[in-house]
């Protein structure tokens, strides 16, 4: 059993690796200001607890969450998050954009060009 | 501009690949008899027009359509034939699941408890 | 103002309209048992107060719901009982069938593909 | 089988009919600026493929995509744009806002209130 | 059975117990103005007809549909409105807090980090 | 910060308290042979980490989290477990029904409906 302090630490690393320096600071910043439980919550399950996880590499776990955030039609802030992390973790702009055209079908139309939207705007 | 015959033949070149001989075969009588219209639809623009797409490997697509299938909540049928797919086209058991995982904290855990119930059953 | 029992007697007008002598006496038979009040909520607000007003035709009432139930995902039942109302109300196959395709690009091929499934098994 | 060329000459006629003459160019331009083929998408499939087929009026295609807007949750920019195509086709007011309305025990409150708010905005 | 002009007078004068005063008919002017028979039945059915029975506490239901808005993802106003709602019934910010923390595995994790933004924005 | 085997006892306690001895078991079985993983996940973060948490009580916890369930519409197996934790936490069974039709105007019918069946299939 992975000790809490450990999950910490795993989190904070994939938070500074995904998230930049400044970008990532101020993340944690926000989420500690809210609610500082919801931000341990975020660091110590979310991101050590499931995104450090072995079994897929990041890219794809990224391009997962991009689906995920696509298709629940309210997590737009979170779209553009993990837009910038999946390039973080070596996404091309390409596969990004591929993640969400696959949606066509699955999230429709209207989630996939509203993507597409936030993409562009996070991406210029 | 590819021509409609050549998303078609593009379409059922991936059917077949990614869901075996006569699985396949069964999938299109099915929505055939449903509806042939909304057969052409899936095979020339869904797997023709979109899953063939260059720019995300298959493996990839098929994930994020599993990731689409657990968070839209509605879609079990699609994400037991996807599940498959995903492993026709190569992807590990273990990828699956860590798929499903990664949407603990976005589709949610009812959403994740059911889906495991599905794979399990679909993959035994 | 139109007094509560007005409101009611225009809901079960429209109940034994749309859902046929005996499956409407069993809706609301079913309904009672469950739970009275949520019986007397769908008579007088859902169809009294709601689908019996002027300024759309109850066939286009019972298209939009069926693309209400479609969207929704998780209302099979209630897909199954508007498709039949909507026949009664003098809708043709074609319309409904169509109303479903429709929704290819909004609700998504899933939802489509299991509404058209529901739609044979209840038109039969 | 209608060719391809044939379905984008029924989607871009259908577009000019529905969205107006510098509002429809405005919003191939947008697409097209955005994912040239996500525009390809939606001009061949979503509007020459689907809602150019017979056996459904083009008011009734409308108000059954704005039940699906509202529905989703995620399409205001949807659901405006079919609020206007909707009276581009030749649907009253009246009919639209008892669309919505029809909505109140599928979508529930939230929705159709912000969709009345939005409906508002738009048809000013 | 309740007569409607009773409904309506448990729906007034709970609007005006959980909305304050001139918050209260700021709302009721604004869905008047959006569209009249919509306030009639927000007044007299959601709130005269559902939310005025006996058997659950108005602390309650006003955090029970906090959970609703959360859940839905496109309720952001109506969000609010019961954040305020609830503390006027005489729940606690701490009550409120827990109530969506306690959604992070049901809704998702963006739905509840939207939701502290929009409470944190509210409640200030 | 709580040590995670202190989160696990506390997990385990509350998952005996509500959900029976021998139904406790069977579920923490069941989600280990699915996927041991998602179980300690379920024991550690859903209920040690956020259902035990102080602010809330149990009974509210409950029903905020039918409320999600309903809302939800693809959780009816977790709808069905947690009514019967809110019993087992002093609940009654009018509260849940005041809580399910307290979504009537969110949730919608539809969901009401279908969570009223389930209940009532499952209490008997």
């Amino acid at each position: 059993m992975i000790p809490r302090d450990e999950l910490r630490s795993r989190g904070m690393e994939l938070l500074h690796r995904l998230h930049g320096g400044h970008a990532g600071e101020a993340m944690v910043a926000e989420m500690a200001q809210l609610c500082p439980d919801f931000a341990d919550m975020t660091i110590e399950w979310a991101l050590g607890g499931v995104m450090s996880r072995p079994g897929l590499d990041l890219v794809t776990r990224q391009l997962v969450l991009i689906s995920a955030c696509v298709t629940l039609g309210n997590a737009e802030p979170q779209l553009r998050a993990h837009a910038q992390a999946a390039l973080q973790a070596g996404a091309s702009r390409i596969q990004i954009v591929e993640t969400i055209l696959q949606l066509t079908f699955y999230a429709g139309g209207p989630a996939v060009r509203n993507a597409l939207v936030a993409l562009k705007e996070t991406l210029k």
